[in-house]
Formats: C-alpha cells, structure tokens, sequence
C-alpha cells in the first residue's frame, strides 16, 4: 500500500494519487513523502523506476532481515533501521525493519505495519515550515527521530524486566530461563541499535554534502539519542549478568541453607532414636527400666535433648 | 580435474579443451573460468605456467589450511576463502578452502569438491551480460557471492542446534558436550569469516584499481553479508555462553532440589524409626505397650507423623 | 531562581538583577556567572533569548537525563555533566545533571539545587584577577574543576563500601544484594565520568580557539583527574568482581565445611545407635547382657565410640 | 662459539675461520652467516667490534629474557625472537631466544643451542642463487621463516593435549592440573608469537629500505604465517577455558549423581531398618510376632521393600 | 632535604649548597642533579622559584597520589612516576611516588625516602662522560631507567606469591583473601605500570626536540621494559584468574569427594545398624535367637557386611 503526502511549506496538500506522483515531482518547493506498507512486488518495481533506485538499494527495501546501514547512491541515501516493539514485560520483543531512501524533495519509507506514526511525522513537517527548506534531508532527520524515539518505551519495559528480575533473583526464584530471553532480546537490541548509530555516522560526514551545517546539529542530536541507546543497552546487560551472577550465589547460599537445616533436623531425629536404642537395650540390669517412672524419664530425656539441639540450632542459624 | 567454461557476453561457448587455453586467453571479449578440482601437482604448474602466477600465489593455492585473506600481485588477485558444509545438526560442521584467482578477464578457482555451485555461477554470468564488461572482477564478484551465500545454511543449521541445546538446558539434560562441541564449531567458523570479510577490504581499496566504482557496490554487497555472518557467528556465541551459565544454574537448582528431596524422606523415614525405637524401649511401666490396640496405636502413630511431614514437606515444595 | 553574579578584575560587584542582565554584558571587562537554579520554562526561554542559544542547545539545558558530552556553538560551547550526590555507604549514590553554557566574557549554569558550590567557585575567581583575562573560559574552568572535584569523596565512600564488603565476603556473610546495588553504583558513575571525560577532549581541541594554550593546560588538568576518577570506578569494579568470586568460593567452602560437620556428628550418633542396636538384639546366649555391669560396659563403649571419633574427626579439622 | 659460513651466487665456500672474517666482508657478491652459539662474552665484544653493533643492540644479543621486537639501526636491523621446544606432551614446553642482526651482505644469529637447523638454511640459500641478490635480508628471511616454522609442531602438541584433556573432561577425570599448566604454556607461547607478528610489521615498513617489493611479498607470507600462529594459540585458549568450564559441570552433575546414588542407598538402607524397628516394639498384641512364619514374614517385607525401591531408583536414574 | 649534585664532563663535583644553586645554573657545561627528599612546602616554593616552575607543574610534585603521565611545558619536562616496594611475599606491596622534572642541564627529582639509589645514578653519571652532552635529558634517562628497574625485584615477589597461590591452590587450601591480596595488588601495579609506559611515548615524541635520535634509542629501551613489566603483570593476572577458577574446581573435587566419604562410612554404620535391627524384632520363631553362636553369628554377619561394604568403596575410590 502506498501513501503519498505532500508538503509546500509547512501546509500539507490534500492526498496524491501515486499515479500523479511523477508529476508532482517535478514541481518546485515541494516535499513529498511515500510510505509504502507491505509493499508488493509491483510496488516495488514502481517506486524503483519512478525513483530510479539502484537494483541493490532495492533490494534492500524488498529483502527483509537486512543490517542497519546507511549507504550513499548518486543524489539520494538509503537508510536501513528497526524499530522495536516491546508494549509490556509479558508481551515479546519483536523488531521491525524501516528502509528510508531520501533524495533531495523525497523520502522514501518501506515497512510492515505502522512502525511510525506519520500523523506525528507529519505534524512536526507542518510545525517547521522554516526547516522545509532543507528538502528530503529534513524528512530524513524527522522519519530518523521518530525512530529512534521507539525505543525509549522498549527500553523502560526492559527496565521493568530488569527489576523484576532482579527481585526474583533475591527472593531466591528461578529465574535462569528469564535470564536467557532477556539477554537474548538485549543482544537483539544491542545488534541492531549499534548499527544504526554507526550508520549514522555516514550520514554525519561532511563530504558528501548531504545536510547543512544546520542539519547535522540536528541528525547529532539523533545520533546522541542513538549512543544512549546503544549504552542503556549495555548498562542493561551488565546488570542482567551481574543478577545471574548473584542468582549463582543466591542459589549456593540456598543449597547452604538447606543442607544445615536437614542437618539440624536428622541430628535432633538421631538423638531421639540414640536414646530410645539404649533404653531398648536387654541388659539384665539396667535400674532405669524399673523406675516407676522410667518411661517418663525416657521421654523427658528424648524431649531435652531434642529440645536442647533445636535450640543450639536455632541460635546458630541452622533452623 | 581442470574445467574450463568461456562466456563471451552472456552466452556461454561449448567447452574448451585444457590445452587450448593458452589461444582462448588471447581473444578478446572473452570471459574465461578454470575451475579446478583437486588439483594434482601437475595440474597446478600448468595453472602457474599458463597464468604466470607467482610462486607464492601458487603455494597458497597447492597448499591447504591457509588463512583467509587477499592478496594483490600485479596482474591478478589472489582470494582465499572458505566455504562451510553442514547440511543438519547430526553432520559435523566441515570447511572447506577455496582459492579464486582473478585477472583481467580469467577466474582460477582451486578446490576440493563441489562447494560452489558451477551452475548456478554460469548461470548468473549468462543472465548480466551487461556487467560482463567487469572482467574477472565480475567473475569473482560472483563466485564470491556464491561462496558467502554458503553462509546462511550453515548459520540456520547452528541456530537449530542452539535451540536444541536451549531446549535441553531447560530440561536440566546433561549438555556439557555438546556445548562444547558447538563452541568449537563456532569458533572455527568465526575464525573463517572474520578474515574473510577483513579480505573483502583489501579487495574494496580504491587505489588498487581493481573494481569499478560500481563493481566495488557490489563487492560491498558481499562485505555486509559477510559482516552480517560474523555477526550472527558472535551472537551464536553469546547465546551458548547464556546457554552454558544457564546450565550451571538449572544443575545448581537441581542439586538443591535433589538436597531437599532426599532430606524429606529421610525424615519422614526417621521419624517412623523414632517412633518404632520408642516402643522398643524395655522398660516395665509402658502402658501404651499394654494396651489392647496399642501395636495399631503405634502404627497409627508412624502414619500419622510420616504423612504430617509429608504433606509439611509438599505444602514447602521440597517433595 | 536565577543568580547574576559579576566581576571585574577579581573583585565581585554587587548582585545584579536578571533585569539589568542585557546591560551588564555590554560593558567591557566583565565577568559574568549566571546560575540558574531549578529553571522554570520561563526562565528557560528567557536565558536562551538573552543569550542567543540555539534550540537544541537551550533543549538539553532543559530536559534532564542528558547524556555527558560537549557541544560546540558558534559564539559558545555546552557542557552536559553530571556531580555525584554519596554522603556515606547508607546514603544512595545519586547523580545530578549540570549544564554548563560558556561564551566569551560569562557561564551560564544549569542545575537543580547546590551541586557546585557557588561561593567557593566565587571565591577562586577573586583570587585569580590575573587569569580573569580568559574571560568565559576561566569561568568555565573554574565551575568544571568544582565539578570533577565532588567525585572524590564520592569515590572515598566507594571504596568504604568496597572495604565493608571485602570483610563481609570473607566473615562469610551473604553480600550479593550489596555487591549487586554496588555494581550497579559503579556503572551508573562509570557511564557519567567516561563520557565527561571524552568531552573534555572536544573542548581541548586546539582548532576551536576556545582556550589559549596556558588555559588549555589548566583544563588538561581537570582532564587528568577525570581521567583518574574513571580509572578509579574501574578498579573498584574490579574489586567488586573479585569480591563476588571470592564470596562464590568461599560459600563453597562453608558448604564443604557445613557437610563435614554435619557427616561427623551423624557418625557419632550413629555409633552410638550401633551399640545400643547390637545390646538390643534378642539372642538367647549374648554374655554382656547378663554381665553385673554390662549397662555401664554398653554405656562405656558408646562414649568410647563416640569420643574417639570426635577426637578423629576434630583431628582432622572436621569439626 | 662462532661459525662462519659464506656463500657466493648459491654455493658454499669452504668454512672460513673468524679471524678472516674481517677479510671476507670486504669481497663483493658473498653472503656471509655468523652463527654464534652460547655466545662468550669475549664473543660478543668481537662481534660488536666487527660489525659495529650500537651498545643497546649488542645488549640486546647478551642478555636473554628480551621482549621479541625488531629494532631498526643504520646500516642493520636486530630482530629479537623465540622459537618453541615441545617434542610431545610429556615434555614441557621450552621458548629459547633467537636474536638475529641482519645487514647488507651479512646475517649475524645469537642463540644457546641449535634451535634453527643451520643445514636447512644452508641448503635453502643453495637452493635460490637468484635470490641471493637480496644480499643480508635474504638470510634473515630464510632464517626467519625457519623459525617460525618451528612453532607448528610445538602447536600440535599442544593440540594433542588439547584433545587429551577434552576426552578426560568427559570421562570427569580431575584435570585442573592440566588445565592450568596448559593455560600458562599457552599464554607464555602468546606473549612470544604476539609480539613476534607485530615487530614483523616493523621490517615491512615501507620507509625503512630494507627490503625490495619482492622481499617485501616473502616477509608478507612469514607475518601470516604468525598470524596463524597467534590465531591458533588463540583458538586452544578458548577451547582450554571451554574445557575448564565443561569440566566445572561435569563435575557439578558428578556431585549431583553421587548425591542421588547416596540418597537412594540410604532410603534402601532406612526403610528396612524401619521395619526391623517395628518388629522391635514390645506391644503385647503384635499378631505377626506370633505367626510361624512371622521373621521370614519380616524379611520378606524388608526384601519387598528394598527392592521396590531399588527398582523406583533405577527407574530415576538415581542408581 | 635539599640535595644538589654537580657533575662536570663525568666528574662529580664537591658538594654544592643548595643557596650556590643559581650561581651555579648558569655555568656552562655542568650537569645539575637536584634531589629533593621529603620536600616542605618552603623547599618546594623555592624549587619553583629558581627552576622558574609553572605552578600546575610545582602543584604535581606538591601533592601524591597523582598519575603518572609525562607533561611539556616551555623550557622543560616533568615525568610522574611511582617505584615499587615488594621486599618479600610477607612484606605488602607499596608504590611510591617520584616527581621528575628535567631541563637543559638539570633533573629535579622529588620524592619521600630512597626510591632511587642516588649513588648508582651518580656512578653512572661518571661512567659515560661521553653521554652527558645530552645534558639534562641524559640525567632524566638514568634516572628513568633505575626507576623502571625497581620493578622487576618486586614482579619476582610477586612471581613467588603466584608460585605458593599455585601450590596452595592444588593442595586444597583456602586462598581466597591471598587470591584476592594478589589481585588487588596487581591491579594497582598495573595501574602505575601502564601510564607510566604511555608517558614515554610523549617523551619519545619526536617534534618536542627533547633528546637527540641517540637519545631516544635509549629512552626507547626503557619503554620496552616498561612493556615487559605491563605484560609480566597480565600474565600473573591472567595465572592468578586461572588458579582462582582452578581453586573452584579443586573445591568442588572436594566437596564431591567428602560427600562420596560421608556416603561411604553411613552405608556402612546403616548396614551394621539395619542387621543388629533385625536381630532385635521380637518373633516369637526366629532360629537364630536361639543357636549357641548366634551372637557371634550376627557380630560376624556385621563383620562381613561392613568389610564388604568397605572393601567395594574402596575399590570404588570412595574411601
């Protein structure tokens, strides 16, 4: 499905057919933007003529599971990113891949699904008219900083997993599978966001004329976001190793625990049943097993010792 | 086994005889691919003699078990790469060398086997018989790209086994060996790639005149599939590092699990026997000895005490 | 609230009001400071009006949770830093953000209650009439010397923790809870001062002519201390890695102790259980039993029993 | 002692005493290759006279110990190497220092003992008349390329140990011993081979003279071939640290079997102690006790019994 | 304490007041060693007065604790750098530091007792009287390279201290507080160490003008064994990791092997247990109650049972 919009100067101009896209191309002081969601085979083929797309920048559009990237064509940029989509803790990590082309009026956006709200996007265009004149780069930098605001929301819901885990950790849960998934998605994440913030150093360099001293001042902002990210990321990471660690000690202080504990209770069982084995002894004389009151005694005897044991434990933390 | 296949503009020539090599080469327009199996020593001086290699080069195509990389003669690029073979989880993971040489308008390859598809790589040379224009360049664009795309099979058969190892750890399976055997794998592969893509880079510098500015668009194709496979290669690490950490934590649990379990019942045993070696006791004045149903009272006693810690135990989970 | 603080030639004027700010920075000789102290938005746009900063620039002096960094504006440079807030072990490390703003003759600061001392900063101006020629520079020097200097008790109360922690671990205590809350103390300082640090090499560098070569050497100076202050979380980290190690083992050595005490003590009891079960077996001819002092013989070779394997056992350290 | 071969165009003159060496520099078209083996210091102070050796690098050859690096002095270089002595596993590995002075027409080698077999150097210079017109840098590559090519069997046996310890991880054999001899073998082979690839980067340095394009492309194979020497070092330190940590769990599930094993023994052992207990009471109405066949009764039940659970234990896996 | 050292052409001349020191500053041809020991806060402000020091120069060899670094400043050069004190395994280890500053013709050094052994600097001062036109570059060599040297005699302390680690850690002993000692220890060495190594590349920095070509081979030397002490350090580092994660294994051994002994000694007390419970049931027709030997039947059958038992953990290696 492709969507056309058009900006003269902040104003949005009322929907183009993609049939007229040609033609509005060539009008001055225009800025148009094509989103193409789940884009068919037809489309793709279209968008390639009528941008005039090398076959391997196309590719990328049409190929999914690409490396973040951003490579310079003859008069336009191919920008290739992903968005995360992490809602809650108990809903799965997934990552959404956006292929940008700008050219020097245009953006260009590939994706499934609606990875960026472009009610937002273009608000923003229509908010700084003054910026418009920057063309396709400007578009870019808006597209780009609405990407890279994805992944604010997904990473505090990593951080909700984080805590969690780190409460499960110390309350002695099992947590190793949670772990495991959640180092994955940061792996995930770190793989992708890494890339992206390299990418954009491309972007940055000055040789290629892409942005206006202006404009990099503002994709450096992007960048910066992209840098924190990728350190959220990281910090995240050692956290997550460090919980692993601890959950390692945790789990040998329980083992700890309960090797003392069955050792306090089998030393308590052990003395009962020494006592009640003497006392079941047949010696013809043994004076206690005719006292009026030996079983008592016997009892008495199993009792203070059990007692006595249970409460040398308890004082040394066995129990 | 030396064969050899000439393309002059996409068309493909009926075979040409080994010995007529030396009268192809001359002609112009032609594109000329040698591709020779299991070279004998005698085979391989012929290739030296034939395409004026230099002694060096023609070692590291004789000898196996070279290291990766690109090497510039004058005249000719030497590529030495590797190609892995691992069908599914119950193959091993096998690697094979492959040494392409590349001149003006010749390819020499040098392997052992089939790793590359010969027809498909003709076939793709039949299908761009604009880009043949390139030269070997473009014949070693294409091999190349053939040889990387090996790659990915491989990497999915890993990721199968990662899961499987996953699978098992969480299943508390003993894993030890073949995590150890896929960390081997892994790093024999990335052992493989990395230099494989740091090669790509010689063969990418500009002023070795080598590719086109487009051609080098495509080599670049190559040199972010081999970036990604290093990438995947480290991730794959990363996950059977977690996987291993993960196993030594669910081992851990288990002990405690087997600690607790083996604790409850020796109480539960322990207490029946107190019980047994109380009224074994010989004292005279045991009223509980003389009661009627006094041997059922004791047996009611034992049931008692055992299923109260039994279902003590259960309620704490340690049965 | 905002604070307007003047000087001329190391002696501080009278307080200005905000009003007369546009004014003040119109006279020559000058040295203006204006501290800015929780902002308001609307202090916020007026700063950045009087000032003449740039959007992005005035955004980061806004919005907190910035990342460490410098920025270099035509007319001034940005600071983005951050003093740690660490009385004593039991206060938590905090970490404010403080957003310095230095144009030829003033320093504009952003921060939310008293990180740097504003006498002290003060103070060193008037002492130093001499360095007063560097204009906004020294006063930019002054406020990040302040700055870097609060690490250090911060740092001293690390490493209180770690030395309390070094003692638990080996007193056995259970520490991961501490060691994980230090950890994460330790990446939160290390991702403030790593990348202050790195921003101090933008502001060193010689092609911006922001400071003459006498200013640059003061501000190397604060570059070699935060240099040591990263130097020194690092080897804290690296301590506290160790001292996790060093607690794993030493849990596993308590473990081993714990299974050594507890399998002594039941070898005594159960010796004990052994005699008293063989003197309770009802053979007919069994001469003990009918000895005068076979009782006391029984009772004898229990104690025997026991205490020669308590001497065995506290022999070999077992007990 | 000092033995002084010379060559003209690929033969060998006849052995020329020292004392004529001074003579034999002189004459055009010779290569000259002083081997002095467990050098005197009267030795050293000659050779330093007759080759005019800087005092550092005369310091260089006296001492052992040295780090490997190559050092550039006008009108020679001085590379200092180690070449391995690790005939099988049961021999410990050996690194004896190599120092090699290199000029125009002359290689001067420091060494205690023959670790680079001076008969295959000779035969190498006989072997390539052609290229003795690479004069002093020949020598040293031939006998640079000898050395290195010593470390290839020192690295198979390291394999083989490596392998020796994989198969006793497995069969759970303690082999920390091992593990940690072998990681000091393989980091003292490391901080050798390192060091020794990267001073080859230094004789590569294209400003220095030293060697022509075509020298240049020799000294180029002997740097990969150190590449793969550092490489493969590399690849058996990760193998021994996956080896370490297999063999933790290894030995973990070890623990956790012998727990089960002794778990399951004792409730075999408990249960018909049990049974034996209650038989043991001395309730006047115990039916059983007065039935004919009441004691085989008993053992029957304390058979049945046992080996119930024997079979539910096997079942587990526990025994 | 003041100390001044004059040396003319190698001849050390008669002590010099420290009030004589400008007057002698401005003969020519004298090389000026001023050894500050202990400095007071006069002797400092009258160090930077006559050497004409900048005050963040003079602030540096005021305060301790700095890092060590290399700094440039008009007319001269100050080294920060610390000497090892390491005496034996028993004695701690403590870094000290020296504060070098080197002129024209001068070296002031600062430091707090005898890092350095002033006569052998002296001596060697006398010994080449050739060098000492290098003026005061050659005095901070010497003094450099006696620094540097006072690291080796402490690598081998520490050297033995990893030798006994080992040793203690094979033979089962606890070494954790010494692991984690040795560690620390380390940590700090190689926080002194590699600094120190980085500053030489500035001093050997060739646009400074410094020290001649001759000159910096001989700093060169130093560097290189400041690379050798770097690396000594990594590799005990690496050797006491390894003996760390040894000791865990060697522990779990261990472990393992006291719970197979426990295991072991309770089957055999439960079987002598478990027979004398049998012998103590109650049945009214139980055969061997009643032979002449039964006692010494059931003794024998406990004998036989236990010996066995015995005999089969002991094959086992459980005992």
């Amino acid at each position: 499905m492709i969507k056309v919009r058009v900006f003269r100067q902040g104003e949005e101009l009322t929907t183009v057919p993609v049939a007229d896209l040609s033609e509005v191309r060539k009008q001055p002081d225009l800025l148009i933007w094509v989103d193409v969601v789940d884009a068919s085979a037809a489309e793709l083929v279209q968008m390639g003529e009528e941008f005039d797309l090398h076959p391997l920048a196309l590719a990328s559009c049409a190929r999914s599971g690409q490396r973040p990237r951003a490579e310079h064509y003859p008069g336009y940029v191919l920008y290739v990113g992903y968005t995360p989509e992490h809602a809650s803790p108990d809903n799965p990590l997934r990552l959404h891949e956006v292929d940008l082309v700008a050219g020097d009026n245009y953006l260009l956006s590939f994706h499934g699904g609606t990875p960026i709200d472009s009610e937002t996007v273009a608000a923003r265009v229509r908010a700084h008219p003054e910026l418009a004149a920057h063309g396709g780069g400007f578009l870019l930098y808006v597209a780009l900083d609405e990407l890279v605001d994805t992944y604010f929301p997904a990473l505090d819901t990593i951080g909700e997993r984080v805590e969690q885990l780190e409460e499960a950790v110390f309350a002695g849960s099992q947590v190793q599978a949670d772990i495991f998934r959640l180092r994955k998605d940061l792996v995930a994440m770190r793989r992708m966001a890494g890339p992206m913030r390299d990418a954009m150093i491309m972007l940055l360099r000055r040789d290629l004329g892409l942005f206006s001293e202006e404009g990099r001042r503002y994709l450096q902002d992007i960048y910066d976001h992209l840098i924190r990210v990728v350190e959220n990321v990281e910090d995240y990471q050692d956290l997550t190793a460090g919980a692993l660690e601890a959950n390692l000690t945790v789990l040998s202080n329980r083992l700890s625990d309960v090797a003392k504990n069955l050792g306090a209770y089998a030393a308590i069982f052990a003395v009962v049943t020494m006592v009640a084995g003497i006392y079941g002894m047949n010696f013809d004389h043994m004076p206690e097993l005719h006292w009026r009151y030996g079983y008592a005694w016997s009892l008495g005897l199993m009792v203070a010792f059990a007692g006595g044991l249970w409460w040398y434990f308890k004082r040394k933390g066995w129990l």
